[in-house]
């Protein structure tokens, strides 16, 4: 008889979403023709880069002739990618990275899913609080948690970012072996400097521990003090793993292009205490479960490593920025605490009370949908994520709405 | 201490295509000039077919502008290529599969790889021999095998393919919960009937056991009495699962796109005998880990179903099926046993002794590149599988040196 894996019945259903598109389903029934503004969601809304189109145009042709053609490539990706990767997004701030500890892949949220399933299902798991749920989701699914009670897992450890701690994580009381963090942060939008890093990085090396660093937002700082990959913090390349993607910085949420940088000195230890190659199991991994990403969508991508597509992810990133910080002001204006939108795309409001009930008012007061931050974790409870994608017309007009009701 | 999954340990180095690699640089250092014609890759060679250039061409416009952009899409898939599969793979065949049970992603392999996650890792699993390697691996990483001992690993139950059965393997003396099949086969090119299946699709009921089956060669079927998907086949919807790809029938093994069927009644079951929906669970697992397909590729595989696009396809696989002709009949002349190649882009070669023997006589004294069997299972020994994809020119040239050598 064919049995499931169980820890997938743990699982607690994403309410989060769900919720948020029923309670705007039910809204809109009752206020058909009444234009609702979504701040909520983490999609962009702008086209892709010219660069990348022409790119894109260019590559699809070479798959229409039997000359330029091209089947299977590495499922590492190419390496007219790799190379430029190495060199722009890791050289020119002179930090060394080559070309094979690049993993191409179509999306970060599938790499920082699929990056613990090379390692025992015994290890102790530190997620943040507030936290991507993919990260604690995939972790459940591999049997390395307990139930889930009052919205935690049982055997996570819960690195809480709040106002108190400015948003970045204490080190955990309890030893850890792999530690999610993200900078700037999706929900909260703070950063972390080198000083606050080179804590995690120590910490890790100390207890021979490895670090999952999700950085795709790191194009949207802007502070030339802050670190653009942790690979900047001295010893990183012994215990990090970094996660970017084109999602954010170059508009792929529907095109698809990620990369995850596994350095060749990262170890793992058996059960013998014998060192293994971190960086050799996850090629090995990637190589049996994985494809390669469609080679007319590696030639976008490496497009913005192009002068003029340099050019349009700096005019892209500075247009959502800009969004981002007319809702800062205007939320400060309104008085209420924020963190982010200033080297991140996401504001983190504190509304106080119940996010839900927050979320409900916006809705249906001003009839602006934004997230309510207790659906990212209990760290999230009083606040609300707004998110800067989205055209300037509606930012405002969201903006002068909800100054209208708050200001009340 | 962060600890390994020590059940990557076990792997066995594919030594398959490095070692053809190997072979094939030092016979490259000796004869350089010489031409090389390799029929050893399950690579296509011709382009895209025009009609699916064109809506590659016509979605990455849709792309460069606000008003059409797409961000993140379903992560299932869109509805204009779930709708189009379920009419023209199924509908059109009188079986009933309904959009919502098709789950596009970007590769056959990688869904072949994953689905097994879904499943208790205290399951017994059956894999054909000879076989497709990532069906065995990945359940090596999911611990469900012990140690790998004279090419097997112990645990797993092998299905022999071999001349006295004629390459469709009997049912195993042992009860099984996940078992694995491919038809038309690779690497054998052997196809199975409707009575056939039958067989295992009954044995699946009558134990409560599930198949995943490999359908990817499906376009290459040309005896209309053969099925072409498994749910031709009576209770089939209860108790399998059908992987698909536009690699070989479109020529996509660069551009990347497949779907895997789950119809909504396959169940699994928990230890306290309570019945779970595989549909649900394969849900959560697609929605958590994975972010759906490039827009732009969905659409250009979307174009294989019009009229045009249908057309071209038919006329890329007639294509490759004659060298696969050229290539049997050479064969038979030559009096070696065959099978596959007539509805299948592989023709299995009986060459007796040691496949790599052969593949060494090839290469030296023809210039020729084939794949020993022996590197696709235990029941490969002794045969060689040549692959019909390239172009006539070469299929011709390589055809007449082989004849050259094995008639002396």
């Amino acid at each position: 008889m064919i049995r499931v894996n169980e820890h997938y019945l743990k699982l607690k259903a994403s309410y989060l979403f769900a919720d948020i598109a029923r309670r705007v389903a039910e809204w809109q029934s009752h206020n058909s023709g009444a234009k609702l503004i979504r701040m909520g969601i983490g999609d962009v809304t702008e086209p892709l880069p010219p660069a990348c189109i022409e790119a894109f145009h260019h590559a699809v042709d070479e798959m229409a002739h039997r000359e330029t053609f091209r089947g299977y490539g590495p499922e590492q990706g190419y390496a007219f990618l790799r190379e430029a990767i190495a060199a722009h997004e890791f050289g020119s701030r002179g930090v060394s990275i080559s070309s094979d500890e690049i993993f191409v892949s179509d999306s970060a949220k599938c790499d920082t899913g699929n990056l613990q399933e090379i390692f025992s299902d015994k290890i102790t798991v530190a997620v943040p609080d507030p936290v991507y749920p993919a990260y604690v989701d995939s972790n459940v699914m591999a049997g390395r948690t307990g139930a889930n009670e009052n919205d935690r897992y049982n055997g996570l450890v819960y690195l809480e970012s709040t106002e108190a701690n400015g948003y970045f994580p204490a080190l955990p009381k309890e030893p850890v072996d792999l530690i999610y963090l993200c900078f700037p942060n999706n929900p909260t939008g703070a950063t972390a400097t080198k000083e606050q890093l080179k804590v995690w990085v120590d910490y890790a090396k100390a207890h021979h521990a490895i670090i999952l660093f999700d950085a795709a937002y790191v194009s949207f700082i802007r502070n030339p003090a802050l670190p653009h990959t942790i690979y900047e913090i001295d010893g990183a390349r012994d215990v990090a793993i970094e996660f970017r993607s084109f999602s954010k910085n170059a508009g792929f949420t529907g095109t698809r292009c990620a990369f995850t940088v596994v350095p060749k000195q990262l170890a793992a230890w058996d059960a013998h205490g014998h060192a293994h190659s971190v960086h050799a199991m996850w090629n090995r991994r990637h190589t049996t479960k994985f494809n390669g990403v469609s080679y007319p969508v590696q030639r976008a991508a490496a497009a913005i490593y192009t002068h003029a597509g340099a050019a349009q992810v700096r005019e892209l990133t500075d247009f959502y920025l800009g969004n981002a910080k007319l809702i800062r002001a205007t939320m400060e204006r309104l008085g209420l605490h924020c963190v982010g939108g200033d080297n991140a795309p996401y504001i983190w409001v504190k509304t106080g009370g119940d996010s839900w009930q927050f979320f409900d008012r916006l809705l249906n007061e001003a009839s602006v949908v934004c997230t309510p931050g207790a659906g990212f974790g209990r760290c999230g409870q009083g606040y609300v994520r707004i998110s800067a994608f989205n055209s300037r017309a509606n930012v405002e007009e969201a903006l002068t709405r909800i100054e209208k009701v708050l200001a009340k």
